[in-house]
């Protein structure tokens, strides 16, 4: 019995390896953060993409176990960023050259929760949709640095869990290919319709690539990512 | 400017390690970490040993910076454990041989929240009490473990961070010392009278190497590392 535990946001990347972990594992946890992001659409988005998905799949949703949000509300007094603080500027922070939309170490604290819950519920493989391609700057994210998280979380719980990551040398465009490839042009539009990826909170308007802004940086990505697939189809 | 932030629990490892840092350091941060703990007495402890501290050392205080506490309290619904449920008992876990009171990755969510907010206030040292010596069978306390998380974190904020453990191979009796060595019998005393140790949370007789139960592991291990201090003397 193998099973997995998906750290799920509600955005494209995430919701693409919960189908992923779906098709390849026996049974399925989900777990997210509520962070004090600017939006709480991210929030609500991770619910209708499980109940889409379900309807989408009824079979293969069998093996979905419960899905657990851990309140990180304090989180946001503690650090200033972009993304929990409205400031509203993407620009690169003086100070370290990374972007300013960078919450320091807050992949590190969502993986060591996910980790502690991985081995409560004995799971033996975590699964985050982190990656380096398209690089946004984010430390956290890259191969290196998971490694690194997953010996310390090993060696902290006397644990031999897997963090996987499907997605870490994919970008969009590669992501959206994944998508199709696990189901199809039917997912790929689950995808585009029951996921948000927009800093902005946007969520009115459906463009071809998704809901959002069309103009921060995470929107630019996705929809860059969806023209370079629609060219690969 | 030397920068640190002390973890501080207001038990007797990590109150020593505060006025350590305060020893050592141009300007000193605390972190607590309010996770579900079965007794409130020790969030309460915390406030009243800075009080304590401030009364005992006005013109070293003035290093003190603010006291942040980090509201956790979801953790416990994620994990299950002696510390955070009313269980009562600290056997052995049929399942890992690791002690029923074991919190899995606890320490090793502190220390990543902690590297957040060092980084976020530009303190480059994190001081925290957990050691080795005096092995409670909790491997996220380890030397190994530590080093590992160390290196996960900078990788994952490109940051230079080090995370000082100064108590890791002493055992409860040259922790004592530490404290007579830093403060004088003046400071073994507030350090006797104004932190909490007792797994129960019992804080009603002071003994005279403090309060607690007296029979709880936390309360045997500090009740012998003082008569041993006292030997010592």
């Amino acid at each position: 019995m193998k099973k997995a535990l998906v750290v799920f946001s509600g955005g494209q990347d995430s919701s693409t390896c919960l189908y992923y972990a779906l098709k390849n594992y026996d049974y399925v946890y989900t777990i997210g953060f509520a962070y004090g992001q600017r939006h709480s659409i991210e929030m609500k988005c991770r619910q209708e993409f499980i109940k889409a998905l379900k309807n989408f799949d009824k079979e293969l949703c069998k093996k979905l176990g419960p899905d657990r949000v851990v309140d990180m509300l304090s989180f946001k007094d503690l650090t200033d960023s972009a993304l929990t603080k409205d400031s509203g500027s993407y620009e690169l922070n003086d100070k370290n050259n990374l972007p300013t939309s960078f919450v320091p170490g807050r992949n590190l604290i969502f993986l060591s929760y996910a980790a502690s819950y991985a081995y409560t519920i004995g799971a033996d493989t975590i699964i985050t949709g982190v990656g380096q391609a398209d690089y946004s700057g984010y430390p956290d994210c890259r191969d290196e640095t998971i490694k690194a998280l997953e010996k310390a979380l090993n060696l902290g719980m006397e644990s031999n869990l897997k963090i996987e990551t499907p997605l870490m040398f994919k970008d969009k465009a590669q992501t959206f290919k994944m998508a199709y490839d696990l189901g199809g042009r039917a997912f790929v539009d689950l995808i585009v319709r029951n996921t948000h990826t927009c800093y902005e909170g946007e969520h009115n308007v459906l463009h071809d690539w998704g809901y959002g802004c069309g103009i921060c940086p995470s929107c630019l990505l996705r929809k860059k990512g969806y023209e370079e697939f629609k060219k690969l189809m």
